[in-house]
Formats: structure tokens, C-alpha cells, sequence
């Protein structure tokens, strides 16, 4: 394995706007990172486009927008996961020597197309007995809540402070300072989940250049090191046999740990797939950085606010940046490497050496997610 | 680079039923190339999926199916090149020591999504205008019979063939004994394109488990060797700078040449991407098998014939398979094991030992093409 560093990462401010067209957002962000990244659009070799709802050949559109095409283009497909995919596909071909220097997309418009309906497969049958995602986070909330001792108020303080968190990042669009109070006062979309305990669907797309070491250095600027990328997918009944544990971000993570050299206590900050409050507290105890239950100590104490020890999701999480599905992923990492390359400007995490992004999504048939994927990124 | 082979290859019958369903399907094509290569379920390391049509986690939807699920699992999108784009994945991935054992699935249902439409994009203005498909096509059609003299009954003579070639193929689901005047006689699709000088949409799925070289000598079995991959995109203008040349297909294939340190001169058969005949003679001569202009002489000789020097689609062809738009390119790999294998029956070529496979797809925003991939295969 080479050394593979992202040198130049983008994305657009994530906003509700059906009329926002893929190649447009996309493109937007491939000009931003190239232009981070100080390579022409001739030396790109390689391009991996994460997207689910806009149909066949949305890579090609958004190259054809940008003005440059004819490399290699492939789209990857793995619902909420498909930007980190996109991205793990484009280090894998760098960090193995294949190419030198990649491009990762991810786009989507979701407010076209979901119009504020949650995702759900016409053959889930779970689903269409309205077992959709907010019903399904709900339960897992329910069975942490009793085994934990988790309440209300604290995926409320989660919402407030990623809401927070997110009103500082110019990227966000949903970011709000509000109270718990206000938390627990919005109308309540699935008990104990209230609307500001949920993500919002969002428009959106996010991009990174990634080269080998040479390059890296040759090109000067703050090249960031991917040191750990994994992808799993869940297995069958896990789902149902211990709803306060996310077997496959555990696997996934483990994995990242393994590639990176190091564990969870080497990690200073993380983005995790915060679709809902309670996602937040399965995935950063799932991915190892808390211990199981851990979570209900650490939102009391602040651990995880931005003076504490393990601040999360500092850009806001989906909370707050809204969840353009296909794009998500590489919106984690771009405030991975924002952090680590000391610009996240208000939000800075100070001495941040080490992120984490934990990015998941997809429940068909009964399976735990279609995908988790995990990468650790270094300064 | 390590060498990589396909030690089990499998594709179901290619119809037209618009209740089969992808995971089925999908499933079926699994087991069969699983239990070909001699291995567990549990030894698959890694899946990629290609698809178009079937809609988020197709890939974990036919793993769910066949009863194993956990490994990291990718789905592949590029239109009628997305299983090849997927079998490409997955040699990548073993070839360059990222894993030992891994899978590629084609699947796609067509019939109960397109119901007979051409594909064409919401957002594609020129297909929105009549330019589809079998417009193009026959556009190409008369500018190549105005450059080099081919006449409708050169086209009618492929359709002719490859039905023949496909009506010893039990896995093609549209192959027949026609003669030139029955294809003249078929009802005009889009002057100088008949019925049978069309392929049609089907429902389908391939799948193929890749391994590296330790693996495939302990396993035994006739393992195929994979020794050129290529992947493509279209550039800008080139469809309208010259309609009978096919810069995509060349590009794919020179660098897939490069790769087995071969020329076209070392193939001795190939399968191509023939939606229409016209298609079949383009393709040909893109991939440089033959100089431009010279397939009139090659259809009349019989050298793309099963007595000739190059026999094309011996399958049948997409013309007589039919073409489940994700499921297309591993079907094409399949017929290359087959043959590279003798185990072709009554359509086995005597003496082939190099195969080449050839499939693209998509036409977006006026670039030539979405992708073209080309594989080469050696016994």
C-alpha cells in the first residue's frame, strides 16, 4: 500500500432546492477541489461518482458540466453510503498504484424526488407496514433508553448541540441555536423522537482530489493522509438480536483501526451518521470510541461539545447540514479535513491530529445497513 | 500486477418476464458460478453489482437472497457497461492484492421498467427531440453505407448470423434460423434499421467469481486468466465529428491490448457490444480487429463467421441474447469462458485461446458514450 492524501476537497452549502440539478451542484464542487487541489482537469484520472436517485450516467453529467471528460467514470451506488464509497474506491485505486491522482464525487437532489417522504423500497415489505426509518431509530431509542437509562432530554441536547455546532459552519444549511426546550416542544415524528431529533433530506454535493505521496508533496499546500478505509455491509437478523449495538459499524470501524495502526482512543474527533439523535449515540459507541452506555455520561459531561475530549460531529452532522443522500459522505470528510488542516475557522477543533468518519445507510431486507464505511484521515 | 482468473462463470437464460425479480435472478447466477468455482460463500471477500434500473442495494438484495451477506458490497452503475464496469471492480481489486476471492453480478429487469421504450434520459433534450437510440443508429447506418458502400442486406447477413450463432446458444432467449429476406421484410425501426437488425431488452443476470493465481492452481478447474481491463468514457463532440469511427471503443480497447501485451492480430474471437448491426460493424472496426471500412468484405468472406478467421458474438450476440442492461457485460465474459474452455457445444470455436469482450453503453449530454469497457481473456 502507497501513501494516498486528498488534496483538495469541496462541497456545496446543503440546502432544500428541487430545482438544483445534479450536474450543476456536481460540477460546482469538482471546480472547488480541483482548484484546492492546483491540478489541472487533464491530470485527473480517474473519477468515482456517489449517487442514488438521479438515474443512470450522473458522473458523466457532472464531467460533461465541468468540460472535461473521456477518463475512466464510475458510478457507485450504496444509498446513504455512496460518496464514502465513491471516495474508498478512488483511495484504493491510488493507494494501490493504479492511478495517481483521483476524483471522488458525491451528489444528489433528494427534495425532487422524495418530497418529504422517507425512504423506503417498493418491495420492503417492513417498510410498507410503516416500520420506515424514523419508526425503526425510534424503537432502537426505546431499547437504549430502558437498558441505559438514555432520556428525552438527552437526544434533545444532541440536537441542540449539533444544531449549534452547525450554525457555525457557513456549509450547513440547517444549523440553529435553540434549547432543549424547543427540542422537546417540536412535534413528535415517531416516540420519543421529536422533528428535531430527525435529520432533514437536502440537495447537495461534495468532492475530492486524492493523489499518491509524490504528488502530495510535489503540489505543496495541506495534504491530509487517508490511513484507514473500510466498507462492510450488515448481515442478516443482526438487527433484531441487540437494537443498541450496529455490529457493522463495529466491523467497520475495527477494520479502519487495524489499517490505521492505531484504536479509538487515538482518535481526536469524529463525524458519525447522525440521521437521527440516537444514531449518534449507537455509532460513536458502535465504532468504539464510548463504551456501551457510555453515551449517556458523555452528553451529560460534554464530552463530546467542542471542549470536551471527543468532540462529534463539529460541522453540525446531518443535523444540521441537511443529508443530500448520495453526497453525505464526502461532506464528512471534507470537515475532516478542514479540522485537521486547522481552517474550520469558529468551529476549529483545536490540536486536531486524528478524524474519524463513520458514514452508513440502507436497511433492505432485513439486514443490519446495506453499507458502513469507515475512514480515518490524518494530518 | 498479480494475475487474476475467472474460476466459475455464470449467466441465466435471458427472457422476457416482467415478474422475475432482480434478487432472484441475481441470486440464481450466484450459486452457479459459486458452485462452478468450487468455493463457500463465506470465502467471498468482496462483491460489486452492476446495475441500472433495479433501484437502491441491488447488490445486497441478491446476497440477502442467496443467504450470505457481511462483505463489503458496491453497486455499479454504467448503464449498458455497468456489469463489466463491476467485473472490472472486482479484477482490480484481486489482481492488485486488495483481496484473494471476489464476485461480480450483472442482474437487471428491463421489461417491467422500460415496457418497450427506448432508454432515454428525462433530461436528455436530443433523445426527448426523436434522436434515440435506433436514430442514432441509423444515422450511423447511412453514413457508414455513404462512406464505404454497405448495403441493408451486409446488416441483414449479421442478423442473420448472430440469430444463427444464438440458436445454438440455450442460453439466449431470442436466437433463429432467419434467412437476409426475412430481416428486410421485418418491419423498418428506423430507416436503414429493421426489426431484427435491433436487439431487444430482457430480464437477466451473470455473475463471476474472480481469484488470484495460488487460489486458482489450488482449486484446479479450467480457470481463465483475465489479462487486459479497460474502462472509458466518451469524450465531448466526437459522436458528430465522425459517425463511423468510435473513439471510445478504440481508446478501451488499445489500452486493454497494451495491458496483455498483444495486438489485435492475437485475437481470435470476440464478443461485441451489437444492439443493432450496424453496431456490430462498428464496434469491430473500433476495437481495431479490423481496418475501417473493411467490414463489408469481412461480413461477405464470412470471416466474423464461425468457419472465418475472427468469428463476433458467437453467443448469438446482444441480437440474439437479448440485453438486460446491467446483466450484458458479464453474459459477454461468460461466452469467452465458455469458449477459452471448450465447453461451447455446438458453437464452439476450434483452437481459441484469446477472447475479447467489448461493452458500452449510455450516450449522455452528446458524449460518444457513457463508458466502454473491454476485456481480454486468455486460456
Amino acid at each position: 500500500m502507497n501513501k494516498a492524501f486528498v488534496i483538495g476537497i469541496s462541497m456545496t452549502k446543503f440546502v432544500r432546492d428541487p430545482k438544483l440539478r445534479v450536474e450543476k451542484m456536481g460540477a460546482s464542487a469538482v471546480w472547488e477541489a480541483v482548484g484546492e487541489a492546483g491540478i489541472n482537469l487533464k491530470d485527473i484520472q480517474e473519477v468515482y461518482c456517489g449517487n442514488v436517485f438521479g438515474g443512470a450516467g450522473v458522473g458523466q453529467k457532472v464531467m460533461a458540466e465541468v468540460g472535461f471528460i473521456g477518463m475512466p467514470i464510475t458510478n457507485i451506488e450504496n444509498c446513504c453510503s455512496s460518496a464514502s464509497n465513491a471516495f474508498r474506491e478512488v483511495y484504493h485505486a491510488v493507494s494501490l498504484g493504479r492511478i495517481d491522482i483521483g476524483l471522488a464525487i458525491g451528489v444528489e437532489n433528494t427534495t425532487s424526488l422524495l418530497q418529504g417522504r422517507p425512504i423506503a423500497d417498493e418491495d420492503d415489505l417492513e417498510g410498507a407496514m410503516g416500520n420506515s426509518f424514523p419508526a425503526i431509530y425510534a424503537q432502537r431509542a426505546r431499547r437504549y433508553m430502558w437498558t441505559y437509562g438514555l432520556k428525552p432530554e438527552h437526544l434533545a441536547k444532541i440536537a441542540v448541540i449539533n444544531r449549534r455546532n452547525g450554525y457555525y459552519n457557513e456549509k450547513a444549511g440547517f444549523g440553529a441555536l435553540i434549547d432543549i426546550d424547543t427540542v422537546l416542544k417540536s412535534p413528535m415524528v415517531a416516540d420519543p423522537l421529536h422533528l428535531y431529533d430527525c435529520n432533514t433530506h437536502a440537495d447537495g454535493a461534495a468532492a475530492a482530489v486524492i493523489v499518491n505521496e509524490g504528488i502530495a508533496k510535489r503540489l505543496g499546500g495541506k495534504p491530509v493522509e487517508i490511513v484507514g478505509s473500510s466498507l462492510q455491509s450488515g448481515k442478516l437478523p443482526e438487527r433484531f438480536i441487540d437494537m443498541t449495538f450496529e455490529d457493522v459499524s463495529y466491523r467497520a470501524a475495527q477494520d479502519a483501526y487495524k489499517q490505521a495502526g492505531i484504536g479509538p482512543e487515538d482518535i481526536d474527533f469524529a463525524e458519525v451518521h447522525d440521521c437521527f439523535t440516537i444514531a449518534e449515540v449507537l455509532r460513536v459507541e458502535g465504532i468504539g470510541l464510548c463504551e456501551r452506555g457510555g453515551m449517556v455520561k458523555w452528553i451529560e459531561d460534554g464530552t463530546i461539545e467542542i471542549t470536551g475530549k471527543k468532540p462529534i460531529n463539529r460541522s453540525g452532522g446531518l443535523l444540521s447540514k441537511g443529508h443530500p443522500i448520495g453526497a453525505t459522505g464526502i461532506a464528512q470528510i471534507y470537515e475532516l479535513c478542514k479540522q485537521l488542516r486547522g481552517e474550520a475557522g469558529k468551529r476549529q477543533i483545536r490540536g486536531a491530529k486524528i478524524g474519524l468518519a463513520m458514514n452508513r445507510g440502507g436497511a433492505i431486507a432485513g439486514i443490519e445497513a446495506n453499507a458502513c464505511t469507515v475512514h480515518i484521515l490524518r494530518s
